[in-house]
């Protein structure tokens, strides 16, 4: 038997599970699923026969050892900055290992080690990183191979409610981690490329610069800048394109109205609100309004940002309560955005039943032969239930398909790797359409950044 | 003869060393005047008699501590972030210092040593920090011994140019560090009391909740809020108080011309534009804007930020030439903000000629035999000349006033202080009469914080 050792059984693992479950007769699979809580573990591994749960704190140096050295192969899908602790283990016990986090720099430290022992420490191999990096580069060494130039690449990916539980104003529910929601695009300016210019969005500007997306059977959506779009510009070779930008998704309307919560500073994490425990959620809203002996929380705020009476934005944040005089924060020394994701908790949170989304949208603009192309590639994946959630299957799939790959060494290239190379993508890509994975392609006229066409 | 010795020479210190100069005599003084460029020191000395210039590098321990060792008090004037190794020197030499700076924690830390050996390190006693906190305390107190409660305290202080120089769009020009002015505000929200609740403004909107102030024979003035108004109320004794504001002046229509720079993100910091050397002054402000192959840099900024067509903010801009194609930047690796501040020093540097002004506002509101009441404190300092300004004034003369009372053993207070005794303020805003720096005080009606009087 080949020994899988999976750390950390959140809830984006059942799909992974599962593929090596399903596969663990005919590829001759154990695996062993170890987390803080042996309970979770428990849950996932189901009492198949082939699947042993463990209690593993990944900061108890022997039960860490232990579990690695005991493995083929070492899955970590832990919360991204513990990855390092088991990349370190996995060295000197000279086990390959995958993720779907981001390379951090520690990790990228080892490289040379990791080439040295022959070893493949795959990492971005999730949905976005992972499936944006396979569906990117597939299209862009194609148009390569074809002898075109690539002078535009637009990527978008948004993890959002499937059509059938979409049911608030906000056409949005959190299918992961809400912190993130709410913090979403803070730092520095966003920035990307136009046109061989560069280009800047501040913060309190970024969602009101999305531009729109038709995905055919499921609509309009808007996609508003990601703060670095040009982080893979030499990574895929890109370093004379012209229009570089990468977005996150969302269905139309959402920017414009989250914008509130921004031009408010209600998204603020950079101090605390004082006595936030005991603020009402009227409170919270008021705090960012100036003072009034007579007015209402609600004309002040229609008038500070200028929303009319007929407008659609206003019955969104109706139907968030932020209004409401009995509902209490109830957290001590809140910053803003702890508040503000207390309030949409209460209304974006996925109901029994409610199915996700990812959406993935890429441009693709190109010069061949003397003219300038376009294709435009579309996936769409909707969850089946809460377990295996449209998020849990873009992310847990490509992981899985990584990690057998490598164990049947059919992943030659060593070293700390991200999925640009053909041997990664290509089979991957092809068995992600077997679970319903699928970009749509079509040839578009080339506009270039020029959405309304009004070139002349 | 008493020693006193001056460290830095900068353009703050001139009217300092003036007083000390005039009192030479009458007080039997002698004036060291110690900075890193001899020059600079010798230019402030003057040829006075009782003055002695000498090259002092503050970080070369040896010259630093004859300079001290030889005196009877220290003033600093250096950046403030020096003051900590003067202040050790002092301590171990058992010297008394002042600054105009704020106390840092490393200074508050030698409070008690400093008590022990009875010395006084005077700090906050330029113009803002320094006459605004004498100013408010001497009529705080007096409410206070009248039997009176404070219960509305708010306090505005700008830099700004003489309205005889007053001669741009923006009623503004460069009278202090022009890089505090460019990033001034920025961090987390601006937090005040109003009326009893806290109020939070996010940097995004900080320019746009200005409020207007008059002041008799100057007219009309706005401010903004300073980011952190909380910080000097236990220190003021104002636990109770509902309406706590302190904000900086500038000319009416600034702060939402300045919203245009804000709200284009050009007043960041935290990132470097590609290229910027090379950048012209058009290119800078279109990495703002989306790019179009066919509208203009001006039309795109328009209407971005909706600006009419006869809204004088264009104006503004048109005067800062921030559409010219020639001018350049010049910077390599700046800043939005770095470039934005020489752009701005193209057009806001004061000419030869040209005097400042500082101007400050304080509103007390407060409850006495059940009646509510209120007193507006103001005062206007013009500077002279470019080396006699009113910033000068205003920073030098409390600064010199309080050396020499500590000299005299007239400040009994020991350790690490402010200016908010009465043994203090007193006498040094009595004498800064003398200087022409005087506070009007009338009586308003209580309005609370209600600008537009509509209680009903």
């Amino acid at each position: 038997m080949r020994k899988i050792l999976v750390i950390g059984a959140g809830k984006s693992t059942a799909v992974l599970i599962k593929y090596f479950q399903d596969k663990s007769k005919s590829e001759n699979l154990h695996i062993t699923i170890g987390d803080i809580s042996i309970d979770n573990a428990k849950e996932l591994a189901a009492d198949h026969p082939n699947t042993l749960a463990i209690k593993l704190d990944v900061f108890d140096k022997n039960s860490r050892e232990n579990a690695i050295k005991n493995a083929d192969i070492v899955v970590s899908m832990l919360p991204a900055r513990f990855h390092i602790e088991v990349a370190k283990d996995c060295l000197r016990l000279e086990k390959s290992m995958v993720t779907a986090s981001y390379v951090s720099k520690e990790m990228q430290e080892l490289d040379d080690q990791v080439k040295k022992k022959g070893l493949v420490f795959m990492n971005e191999i999730g949905v976005d990183p992972g499936i944006d990096h396979m569906s990117a580069m597939q299209v862009i060494d194609r148009i390569r191979n074809q002898g075109g130039k690539v002078i535009l690449f637009e990527s978008f990916t948004g993890g959002l409610v499937a059509p059938e539980s979409d049911t608030n104003l906000w056409n949005y529910k959190f299918t992961w981690n809400p912190r993130n929601v709410v913090v979403a695009g803070q730092g520095s300016a966003a920035e990307f490329l136009q046109e061989g210019t560069y280009k800047y969005i501040p913060y309190h500007k970024l969602f009101r610069r999305t531009e729109f997306l038709e995905v055919e059977e499921y609509g309009r959506f808007e996609a508003y800048a990601n703060r670095n779009s040009l982080k893979y510009q030499s990574i895929y070779g890109l370093d004379d394109i012209l229009t570089l930008y990468r977005g996150t998704i969302r269905r139309v309307g959402f920017s414009k109205a989250w914008n509130i919560f921004v031009q408010l500073g209600m998204t603020a994490d950079d101090y605390t609100l004082t006595n936030s425990e005991h603020m009402s959620y009227r409170d919270f809203t008021n705090s960012f309004l100036a003072y009034s002996p007579t007015d209402s929380v609600e004309l002040k705020l229609r008038h500070y940002l200028k929303i009319d009476q007929d407008d659609i934005i206003w019955d969104k944040l109706l139907e968030l309560d932020i209004f409401n005089t009995d509902k209490k924060i109830g957290i001590p020394n809140a910053t803003p955005a702890q508040a503000l994701q207390k309030i949409l908790m209460d209304k974006w949170t996925l109901d029994d039943g409610d199915k996700d989304m990812i959406v993935m949208y890429h441009k693709f603009g190109y010069e061949i032969n003397g003219e300038r192309k376009q294709i435009d590639a579309t996936m769409v994946s909707i969850g089946e239930d809460q377990k295996y959630t449209a998020m849990a299957k873009t992310v847990g799939l490509p992981v899985a398909m990584a990690t057998l790959r490598i164990l049947n060494n059919e992943i030659t290239s060593t070293g700390v790797q991200i999925p640009i190379q053909e041997e990664i993508y290509t089979p991957i890509l092809k068995e992600l359409e077997e679970y319903g994975i699928i970009f749509k392609e079509k040839e578009c006229e080339y506009l270039g950044y020029n959405p309304d066409g009004a070139i002349g």
